[in-house]
């Protein structure tokens, strides 16, 4: 899945990708797999009704119309903003390479901003004023010394990290959709970063309000963006810590800022520095870790699957569908263990996954493994 | 040297090591030097006077009489305190293990809290309330969970340290004599400890006012006695950062309590935690890295040197002595190197250094390196 090497999709590529993604039940991995195997956006939007169906979806799979679509460009449009496409020029070059990326990302700003080396800085948001001051200045560092700051735009810790940074160019990842900053007063700062040289990004819809399982979504972009993440003042089993532990999972390098024990808004990062973060108590600490990242040629991204994947296989039968739906249970179990257990054709197995996956039964979870959702 | 294993010294000898260590420019390498080289106190301090004259003293040694030796024993009986020889069974034990023992400690209080495996807790004088609290906390959980906790008997962590794990047994080392408590304010504290199952050592002479290089001397001493130090709360530059050097280079684990980047009570914490300190934010990290250790049935005292170490060479002459001092200067260099460029037998190498030590013209240094002092 990737716009053709350097260049840019077409309007109605475009349009064709934001029905697609914005379909119920199509997400960055179902996404990608239709696109592997139709080809394009067009034909699967064609297939998709049928492939619900065949997965058991209880009810017609209700497909964005052009007409909605070409409202949300015009929205988007009149916000200032743009859609950018996984393997265009303007997307964030380290967030392409991660697992599932984004196919569109609503971006306002300068994308300018994503060719930074890019460093993550996050936090709790009842921050302390000292965590604030801490990452303000980590943040105005970094910037001065020619990194991208990208944060979550949340109160707090996410706030500082942009104010420190508005100058140098930070990137606002926001939970909900680009025009619903939350909280609601940070809409001046959304509207500063994108004037500064900077930019506000979302891969949900306009108009949609963020809900509670959209925060560890945009953590995931936050950490997938950035080649390292700093933590500054996080409490045990806080946001922040889903995000160090994403950033660790990607390979990215994992910074918290230490605390007092008797201090409970250092009780999570003092806990990443026992599970090996790298203790940062001034900006140099991190500039010294990054440097020799940031002085290596980009990585070229992962191999990614070019239509046609899998050009020879049937397609699958009732039969091989309820062998693959006797394999799932509530656990993940990886796709691997599912092909060579069935003994279906690798293309077979993808294909019913996906009919699940847009019939709303499968869930994915990191590493490629699957899961059939409870109630099936 | 060492009093005969399992045994201890008679009154006699006793007195005669307390002579010894007393005598000016007799330091604990000297000590052993002299030991081993005369197989008893008694022979050396009749050598001493000759010695010191060869190695080129501008006045006579001045070693203490037999009366003053007697005298320093009576105050310290007086005190409630006896002197305890290296090798004797109430000789701390890892202590008897480190580069150059005392050969002599005056302690007050029960020896048997040298029998329990030792922790020590250091930190800052000023310290914080935060910091005050943390100490007493660790110190009375490590007490409980059955570690003697070490400490330098300093305001701020050292007494916290003391005061928590006074129920359980705690050893205060004293920079000057035993009856020089220091701060004065520690006087109760003192008594406190030694009534409480714990015990005071020093290696100065009763009445000593400490100076300021007794310090470090002090640290030595806390760092030598214990497996893990642990720092909580230190300034960058602070003789607890030196407490924590020292234990390193004698393989003791160090630990310390992280704090905020903005609190300059923590910068020399967040220093060695950045060095690879154990980060602690409870007593379980401490016992966690310390249990295997404790589990381990004490390693062998080191092989002790016993007289004669070295019966068949020849007395240095003057040439010889001259040889050894041209190659001497005031940048330390290794004993080995001093053989072997001079072609002498060690022993007369080793001897004409005593002789140097005795006449107050040389410095000895870590890892049993020697420099001349700076006049010379």
């Amino acid at each position: 899945m990737n716009a053709p090497a350097g260049s840019r999709l077409s309007d109605r590529q475009r349009l064709a990708w934001l029905r697609l993604i914005r379909t119920p039940n199509v997400g960055p991995a179902s996404f990608r797999d239709l696109i592997n195997r139709f080809g394009s956006a067009e034909t699967a939007l064609e297939m998709l009704p049928e492939l619900a169906l065949s997965g058991g979806a209880s009810r017609i799979l209700r497909v964005p119309s052009r007409a909605e679509a070409e409202a949300e460009m015009e929205t988007a449009a009149k916000a200032g903003a743009r859609f950018v496409a996984v393997g265009e020029p303007d997307y964030p070059p380290l967030l392409r390479r991660m697992e599932h990326p984004p196919p569109l990302l609503a971006v306002k700003g300068d994308g300018a901003v994503f060719r930074l080396p890019p460093v993550a800085i996050v936090g709790a948001r009842n921050a302390s004023l000292a965590g604030i001051r801490m990452a303000q200045t980590l943040a105005a560092e970094l910037g001065a010394a020619g990194y991208g700051v990208v944060s979550g735009l949340a109160r707090g810790i996410d706030t500082a990290a942009h104010r420190g940074s508005l100058a140098t160019g930070t990137v606002g990842v926001l939970a909900g959709g680009l025009d619903q900053p939350y909280p609601p007063e940070n809409a001046g700062l959304c509207e500063d970063i994108a004037e500064n040289g900077g930019a506000i990004i979302s891969e949900m819809p306009f108009g949609w309000q963020p809900r509670a399982q959209d925060f560890p979504r945009r953590n995931r972009i936050v950490a997938g963006m950035a080649t390292g993440l700093v933590v500054v003042e996080a409490a045990k089993r806080s946001g922040s810590l889903i995000s160090a532990r994403l950033a660790g999972e990607m390979g990215r390098l994992v910074f918290a800022v230490p605390g007092s024990p008797l201090d409970p808004r250092a009780g999570g990062t003092n806990g990443l520095l026992k599970d090996g973060a790298i203790l940062v108590t001034e900006t140099a600490d991190i500039l010294t870790a990054l440097a020799p990242l940031s002085a290596l040629p980009p990585a070229p991204p992962a191999p990614l699957e070019e239509p046609p994947s899998f050009p020879v296989a049937p397609p699958p039968g009732e039969d091989d569908r309820a062998r693959v739906v006797e394999m799932l249970g509530p656990v993940p179990v990886a796709v691997d263990d599912v092909i060579s257990h069935t003994g279906l054709h690798p293309a077979q197995v993808f294909m019913i996954l996906l009919e699940l996956d847009l019939a709303g039964r499968l869930e994915r979870h990191a590493g490629g493994n699957v899961s059939l959702l409870s109630g099936d």
